[in-house]
């Protein structure tokens, strides 16, 4: 049964086609297109699930949604590669990431983008949350300082997970050469590739 | 070794004593209060961990960050309890609002706190915001028309994690009786013996 990857262009659901192609796995791609006003995605992703959001991986009979857990889900299917490394801190550091990336990195960039488009308006709520996000990409630069990647020595769903607020930061929150360390690990990921056969799949996307 | 919680009044954190106390896990509060103009986390926390966020917790010689991470270490350790279901489906639930209670559901409510910051310049903004959170508001009310709990028939610590976007929700974000599953939901994890025995251990909670 091949999995499906229902995909909005430019989303989260590009990281998804990145694992199955790290992963090696057969997998079609359903597309859906954002308007190119609103940005928003289309009513047709209501009909996969009602959320209306991306990704949705249809797999063994299940439909699933969350980044961090179809990730979970994918990883454990395929044997654990790109899984957890084996030691107990290592392990900590995987699970902690594949939250983190979603659930305490991309708040405070939402908060930027809806305070960036209310213009002259927002301008005094902005260095309060770029303050948050400064908070975060102090954290992560001091990290990658002790090793290559988020969860160990080896390459792992963590960096996938953690690419997109990553990303997201260089092009629009203030991350630049002066964290070095995580521009050198972008580059070094975004060079994978995997990354790069994702990338002609999924078609434009404004962070590569 | 006793497990420590840092744990910062009115926040993430009282998730955590609520899990413990319902594992019946002794544990260490070590407490830290908000600044009562700004609501800001004090200094201290980061001198527990740079980013100087709540909740931290120390168990089995490791510092732990990040609820979702928190939550499902805390449950393998205790073999499993409040974990995900046995069947397929519940696991795969289990570990997708793991994952969406602060990846998906929280941003547009830390978006709206911003924007109803701003007062009337961040008027224009909030029908969006506002918007996005319907949607999960929607969704979650016909995920809890069809069983009792967001994993399956039981109480899991999918519920646990589940229960601050949805307390802030109703704080905050227009949740009331028109949503009846949800509240009744709410009403029911709040009447908890163990939930009630954390409010007394973790102090003021403004969404109890």
């Amino acid at each position: 049964m091949t999995i499906i990857v229902h995909h909005l262009n430019n989303s989260r659901s590009q990281r998804i086609l990145w694992l199955l192609e790290e992963l090696g796995e057969a997998y079609d791609v359903r597309r859906y297109e954002r308007d190119r006003k609103t940005m928003r995605a289309p009513d047709a992703l209501r009909a996969v699930h009602p959320l209306g959001r991306s990704p949705v991986v249809e797999v063994d009979g299940h439909r699933l949604i969350e980044t961090g857990a179809i990730m979970e889900y994918l990883v454990a299917r395929a044997g654990g590669r790109f899984g957890a490394p084996t030691d107990a801190e290592g392990a900590i550091r995987w699970r902690q990431f594949l939250h983190y990336a979603e659930g305490s990195m991309m708040p405070p960039l939402l908060a930027l983008l809806v305070v960036g488009k209310l213009g002259l308006l927002g301008r005094p709520a902005r260095p309060t949350v770029q303050g948050m996000l400064d908070d975060h990409l102090d954290w992560l630069e001091s990290e990658l300082a002790s090793r290559p990647y988020f969860a160990g020595p080896d390459f792992s769903a963590a960096d996938m997970m953690m690419s997109f607020p990553i990303e997201a930061s260089r092009a629009r929150g203030g991350l630049d050469e002066s964290r070095p360390h995580l521009i050198g690990w972008l580059e070094r990921i975004q060079a994978r590739p995997a990354y790069q056969a994702a990338l002609r799949t999924g078609g434009h996307y404004a962070y590569a």
